[in-house]
């Protein structure tokens, strides 16, 4: 299996991500990798592998670069060069944690589209509190939907919960504001009855975002605004609890000595709401697996990614998502 | 000032609803009441006072009812009678802790709607971690919304902010997936159109989820679905945050002993979450003042949304909100 990457995005590029492919190749005997970026960096922290290649480029997209422009301006960028791999047929898959809104770009103008897919979504694995986590799509590849699309996003998901998180008939929930059938707006009841009808997925109804958290599903679907503004909620909340809670811990005497006492069990509890540990965020609906590491990755991050990137090539993701995409037009026929 | 109350609505009614209304009584000295409900079982609560009076039925609306269908129906139900009395001019606002999609109805079809406001918004006011809050619409009123209905619900809860909360120049924000202009979905990309040329308010642009709790605006606006959305993933996240730092401290003897030291720190922790020290929440755009308290609310929590109600009331907010709306169609024409 062969995965390209893009060693010049993220947060602490090019170490991290190199550090990270060194690990993935010490793990995977059959994966290949070609680096895009800068030699001179890459080089000197690449381990020596007969399965490993650099593509030496200057050029970058910035965390700043306006998307859709730099993906069209910047030919000779780590990440398009990365995404033209792909396109070509050179490698099976690629990684990248640059900028989001280039790296869809990049996805859907380099890569392209499935056929019969009409909106590519961006596909994060999200953290629950039993550690088993779920598929969340889309979380802002495309800020509107229509019920259709919601429905093409629910068979990507499974599709990948089934072949990749190994999950035999995965639970797939509308994400909505009550669990009956007749609650939400208009985009969430068209959809529901789409997601009834279907008979390829395990549908179980309406999902509150209060319960995401507890695992109430294995594939949550929403419109890329919707989820992107709970993603964001989520992740702010948490934010903002454990900051009042080190504020409190460290109120009095007393409680720092208490706080002492608790240091181990308060780093895991921030561990379990790390989500950089079930890979990165998934463009699903793609010709081939892009995967968008997270900005701020280290090595286990990235690995993690590059991992997740290798599983969906093997198990044909891709592939199978276009035969779904083709059942569905054929029924509608 | 005159205030009408439901006895019979919430997870503790009446007997918290009852406890809460004779201490507004006795912190108000010009607050009259009007309590709806059981006379057998609100009496011996109520403290002697000239200045309250039980108004019996036996009829009540179930948390589990069809909201519309329990307010056309049950006319003789304590909310209903409650929602009747503001109508009829005799009291002034009305405060319930019973369920909300009934008390939206009974606000919508028996105490009415502003002339020139389209759609009335559910406006609570949400805790920050400086502990100085801020006032969210729509929570849920109305799942889908239209650009025109968002400005309306800035401009209503400037007018609230202002008045009762007491904030001079109130900032406005958008709820939005980005804080640049050109961000979000088709609704929120018209809306911010819309408040940008509004002079009668300060809008800030638009805000993000993740920086709600630390108090990027006074007053944020967004559709029901969004809204309720974002509510129910603040309260589910905090929620799980706190199940797992109790599961994280209780994991050991060592753990247990550093827990017992933080108690005080822990349980300050949590109250500043609780967002029933706020009041309750405000359905706004309609002819006078109808409180939504928490529906599990104590004695204190209903309080709150007595005094909310009364200061509403005072203020004129139902007033001033009927001016504004007809400033803007005058704007139009």
């Amino acid at each position: 299996m062969k995965v390209a990457v893009d060693a010049m995005g993220g947060d602490h590029a090019p170490k991290e991500i190199i550090l990270g492919v060194n690990k993935a190749l010490a793990d995977m005997p059959d994966l290949e990798v070609l680096i895009y970026g800068d030699q001179e960096k890459i080089a000197p922290l690449l381990e020596k592998n007969s399965r490993v290649k650099i593509i030496h480029t200057n050029e970058k997209i910035l965390g700043t670069d306006e998307p859709v422009r730099a993906v069209r301006k910047k030919k000779k960028a780590s990440m398009v060069m990365m995404a033209q791999a792909v396109a070509d047929g050179e490698v099976d898959a690629c990684v990248s944690a640059g900028n989001t809104g280039a790296l869809m770009a990049a996805g859907l103008f380099v890569v392209g589209r499935i056929p019969g897919i009409q909106r590519p979504a961006l596909a994060p694995t999200l953290p629950t509190v039993d550690g088993r986590g779920f598929v969340m799509l889309d979380l802002g590849a495309n800020a509107d939907a229509k019920p259709e699309h919601l429905l093409q996003y629910a068979l990507m998901g499974s599709i990948y919960a089934e072949k990749v998180r190994e999950i035999s008939e995965p639970r797939v929930g509308l994400l909505n504001i009550g669990t009956e059938e007749k609650k939400g707006n208009d985009l969430t009841k068209e959809a529901y009855q789409l997601l009834k009808q279907q008979e390829n997925i395990h549908f179980i109804g309406n999902v509150e975002a209060r319960d995401l958290l507890n695992g109430v599903a294995d594939v949550v679907v929403t419109d890329g605004f919707t989820g992107n503004m709970v993603l964001k909620t989520i992740e702010g909340t948490a934010l903002s609890v454990f900051s009042m809670m080190k504020a409190a811990l460290t109120s009095s005497m007393k409680a720092k000595l208490g706080a002492g006492l608790l240091k181990g069990e308060l780093y895991q509890l921030k561990e379990k709401m790390d989500y950089t540990e079930y890979g990165g965020a998934g463009l699903f609906g793609l010709k081939a697996p892009v995967i968008k590491a997270h900005g701020s990755s280290n090595a286990t991050a990235f690995y993690n990614a590059l991992k997740q990137a290798y599983m969906m090539a093997e198990a044909g993701v891709a592939r199978k998502i276009a035969e779904s995409a083709n059942d569905i037009a054929l029924e509608k026929q």
